[in-house]
């Protein structure tokens, strides 16, 4: 399967890049050809001789706001091609993994990164932005949430991780966290391998996982449980 | 305020640090020593001359999984120093911005970053090891997961803002989204700074930027508005 899936990164730092993505799994598809990284330096659109992109808040407050005429100009030199645009930002929709699977069978996408105490609301409306959170927690800027979602999504792309099968019974796949794995030795200080993983029944071997995982799912994130139930009740 | 935060790093790529981390406010930080870090290799314990780390799951399926064995020789060689050992997966407790400032507040974090499709469960019970997911996807490690922790906490070590005040009406200090932001120009694409921002008028200003915080966690996040409505109804 042939196809472009290619990241444009809109930011103040673009030194940050490819960092982590230039290595590993994500480092070698790069390599390989299987996604593409583009980074744009956002100062390159800024103001005067000093280029400046931010500007105290309206209404007083602590900090700088990036201004909506400079995001404006940096988002309109970027070619789209049907890919969304993203601005990376604790206020945005959760991401998931059924968002990450759509974003990952795209063309790609454009991520806007923020500094500062945040970005003009205005540019948000008037270019569409969508609004994506990794996380309820605060980053200094949108720069390691943008890494986040590249990696997800890249290891999607056919091709970067070695067998399909690896991407159908991890955590969220099947709305369910992964059950627990084991390895080699068998005894690891006193601690042996479930009895069940050792006895080579398969049929027993898929029923033993998928209880481990819906009774960790149940457990750990009754968020998740309630909407895994759900579409299984009349 | 003296006070050592430092962060260990347990990886099979210390190549990806410091990264992101050595660069902007976290970089700065780190310069003037409001924080350090350390990157430990965990294939320094791997085992026999390929200094193996990993085994196939018992029970089958795809990939591969950390041992046990080197998980834990690895940790052992930290010194925990009163800090959390926690192991970035997506099986974890979601990371929330009150998690972030408790370890903020505290001696630092020892982190253990996976690949691979996860780590033998026994290591996780015999060393008490807190697993936290910085979100409901799947990244190819845990390595841009520890870089958002980091990066999280960190930012709120005093000293690394320039004032206090800005971590204090962001997204989830108060339980609300933040408010929208604007700045100049006051017309943009003939989108003007709403009036109320203008007029100086500081409690009018408080007061329709809570507005705007609980309209926006209303309509985007329905379960941080439960929660922050929970305690006020009698």
């Amino acid at each position: 399967m042939s196809r472009d899936w290619s990241a444009t990164v809109l930011t103040l730092f673009p030194e940050m890049f490819p960092g982590p993505l230039g290595i590993s799994l994500p480092g070698k598809a790069l390599e390989k050809n299987l996604w593409s990284l583009e980074v744009r330096d956002i100062r390159e659109h800024g103001l005067g001789k000093h280029r400046t992109v931010d500007d105290s808040p309206a209404g007083g407050g602590p900090g700088m706001v990036m201004r909506a005429d400079v995001a404006a100009a940096a988002i309109d030199a970027v070619p789209r091609d049907g890919r969304p645009l993203i601005y990376l930002s604790p206020r945005g929709a959760p991401l998931t993994q059924a968002r990450v699977r759509q974003l990952s069978g795209g063309q790609g996408v454009v991520l806007l990164c923020g500094r500062f105490e945040g970005l003009d609301e205005r540019v948000i409306g008037a270019r569409g932005i969508e609004e994506v959170s990794i996380g309820d927690f605060v980053l200094a800027g949108g720069e390691i949430a943008a890494m986040a979602l590249i990696e997800a999504a890249v290891r999607l792309i056919p091709g970067v991780l070695g067998t399909h099968a690896s991407t159908q019974e991890e955590s969220f796949s099947s709305g369910l966290l992964e059950y627990p794995q084991f390895t080699r030795p068998q005894d690891f200080e006193g601690r042996a391998i479930p009895e069940v993983l050792n006895n080579g029944n398969h049929k027993e071997i898929s029923r033993w996982r998928l209880a481990e995982a819906e009774r960790l799912t149940r457990a750990r994130r009754p968020d998740l449980w309630t909407a895994y139930e759900k579409p299984r009740k009349p």
